[in-house]
This record gives structure tokens, C-alpha cells and sequence, in this order.
């Protein structure tokens, strides 16, 4: 009983992650009740955002320039690569406010499941950039899931001959986690890489 | 550390009700992810529905042509005219797939609050529609809230002197209910409104 063009609306959100069909809905007879200019201007935001951003040349984060704004800041530190799996990820490590190196976004992680091997994600390119000799450390920060923990461990092993310091982000309690609420395997990691105080 | 095209997706996203910061994040870098086609499929979406669906000028509900498609089915019952606060409010009613009448969309309530008068709302349009003398019954539906309430008690005060029947929908334990959970002005209702069996 609704029109055609609301049931476009509301299957199209319906689509988007964690949008359900109730969700797609009120957000449908919202949109409906906005001026146009607004959803004009929500549309545009879409389709501009899609077309322009595009991934940077040297370290594959996002960015509308011919370098991301990182890689083009001449006061961050070009001696020290983090590597990540995805461009939002660069984000994330960002909002921290206190790592001053460089990035290289593999654009994913190694998943035989999924048939995604090495020449599938960014490596070649990482290894060109610690060949270039002015890499002192990478840190590998890659999430500590399966796929994250092999595709790290498999670049480690291909930068060993390089002679590059290669580092893996530490695992243990989140600052104002709780024993009692921990995973075991977050508890096991925690007294593994435990410190002299 | 984003850009300017992504900043201003995500801040267009996180105005839609319900989506938060975290929210329009993932779904800008999701919006990212899809083909090009895909944005322009959702955004188009949007601006058409925007566009396309205007008011049926006899009850107020959501159309693209003419008549509504409740309006211009010629085998509802036009005796009997439900009245709604929303447009939406209709589609909620026609997936019980029973009421065979029409409707009548006030596109708002009563509240004195915030200014809306009698003047402000499709009461007038109602009382044109009952003097045709067509309409032999008219179910007031607003949402059992103050406004709503008020509402109702306003236009059977209006309709009383036009001699046309006025219901008002029942209010009590929904089924499946469960008298532990039901608040006590639910429960007040249902015990007045109690009936015999």
C-alpha cells in the first residue's frame, strides 16, 4: 500500500549494514519529510563522496589529493610504517593523536578461505617501500584475529631478509577492562607478554 | 585525518535519527565500498522519492498519482473513514490486511505546546468529507497519547452535531501480552473497557 518510489527507498537503506527493514523504513518516511535541498544535499554527499575519494599512490589510505593527507605532511616521522588491513583503519590508529609515522593499508588480510593470497593485498607494495631503504621500523597492526594474526606473522617472515625492525602491536587487558570480563585467550596473551615493573 | 567528501558524508548520515557517530562512520565506509552504480541507485532513490510522492488531496496519504491507492480502489468500503496522524500511520494499518474502509491523514495532533491548533491540522478537510454524507462512520485512530487523545475528543466533539457514528479504536492488554509487564494505565483501560463473554 506504499508508493513504488518509497519501496525503492526503503529496499536501497534496507541493503546498507545493520540497517533492518523497520530501520529502512523510518529512515524512508524521514528522508520524505526533510526540505528537498536536505536530501538533495544527503544525496550529493553520497555520490560526491564515491567519485572523489579516491586511494592514495604510496600507502593506499583514503584522500581526494594526489597524496593522503598523512603521507603528505612533511613533519610526520618517514622512518616508521604502521601496516593495517583496511583505509578506515587509518583512521582509528589517528584518533590516538600520538603516532607520528607513516601508514601502508593492505586493502584486506590473508584468507585462503576466502581465495585472498598474498598478491591480492598490498605486500609486493610494502616490501618496494622497505627496499627503499629509508624504513628503520614496521609495525604491524593488522587485527588480532586469525587472519590478521597469519597475514602478520607472513610479513614478518618476508621482511626478515630486508633487516628492517619489524613489530607487532601488543595484545593484553584494554585499559579499564576487568579480569573477570576478559577472554580467556586476551587473559592467556596478557601473562605471555607480561613486563618487569 | 579524513577528507573534506567523507567528513561531510558522515555528518549528513549521523543527522538522520537514530544513526549515531560509530553508525555513520560504517556506513560512509560501506557507501566507500559499493560500485558506483550502487551509490547512484541509493541516492537517486532518495531525491525520487522526494520528488515523486506527494499528498492525496482527499486523505492525505502518501501517492504518486492522482488518488492514493486506497482513495482510487474502487472496492474499499467508502462508508467508513479511518483517521490517522501520519501518512505512515496508514501502512501500519493496512498490514493488519482486515479494515476495507477509507482514511483520513491529519498530518499531525492537537499541542497546544507546540503551537498546533485545530487550524493546523486536516480537520476541516474531515468535516468537508463527512458533509457529502457519504461516510456513515468514522474510526478515530490517533495514538493513545495525550495529543492524541486530545485529538480524538476534539473532532467526536466536532462530528457529534453531523449525527455520523464515531468510534474510537480499543485500548487494553496487546495479545500476547502479559498482565507482570502491562502498565497500570493499559491495565485501567482494559478493566473499564472490559466487555461480556
Amino acid at each position: 500500500m506504499s508508493t513504488p518510489a518509497l519501496e525503492n527507498l526503503v529496499a536501497r537503506l534496507n541493503r546498507l549494514p545493520g540497517i533492518g527493514i523497520k530501520t529502512a523504513q523510518r529512515l524512508a518516511y524521514h528522508i520524505l519529510s526533510l526540505p528537498e535541498e536536505e536530501v538533495a544535499g544527503l544525496a550529493s554527499a553520497m555520490t560526491e563522496a564515491k567519485q572523489r575519494i579516491r586511494y592514495c599512490p604510496v600507502c593506499g589510505n583514503f584522500t581526494e589529493d594526489e597524496l593522503c593527507s598523512v603521507c603528505a605532511d612533511l613533519k610526520r616521522d618517514r622512518s616508521v610504517v604502521c601496516v593495517v588491513k583496511d583505509a578506515r583503519d587509518v583512521s582509528y590508529m589517528e584518533r590516538m593523536r600520538e603516532y607520528r609515522g607513516l601508514y601502508h593499508v593492505l586493502g584486506g588480510t590473508l584468507s585462503p578461505m576466502d581465495g585472498i593470497g598474498p598478491d591480492d593485498i598490498r605486500i609486493k607494495e610494502l616490501m618496494d617501500r622497505v627496499k627503499t631503504g629509508e624504513i628503520g621500523e614496521v609495525i604491524l597492526a593488522t587485527n588480532p584475529d586469525v587472519e590478521g594474526e597469519a597475514t602478520a606473522a607472513y610479513i614478518a617472515k618476508q621482511l626478515k631478509p630486508l633487516g628492517v625492525r619489524t613489530t607487532r602491536i601488543a595484545h593484553g587487558i584494554p585499559i579499564g577492562g576487568n579480569l573477570e570480563y576478559v577472554d580467556e585467550i586476551t587473559l592467556f596473551k596478557a601473562i605471555e607478554n607480561r613486563r618487569d615493573v
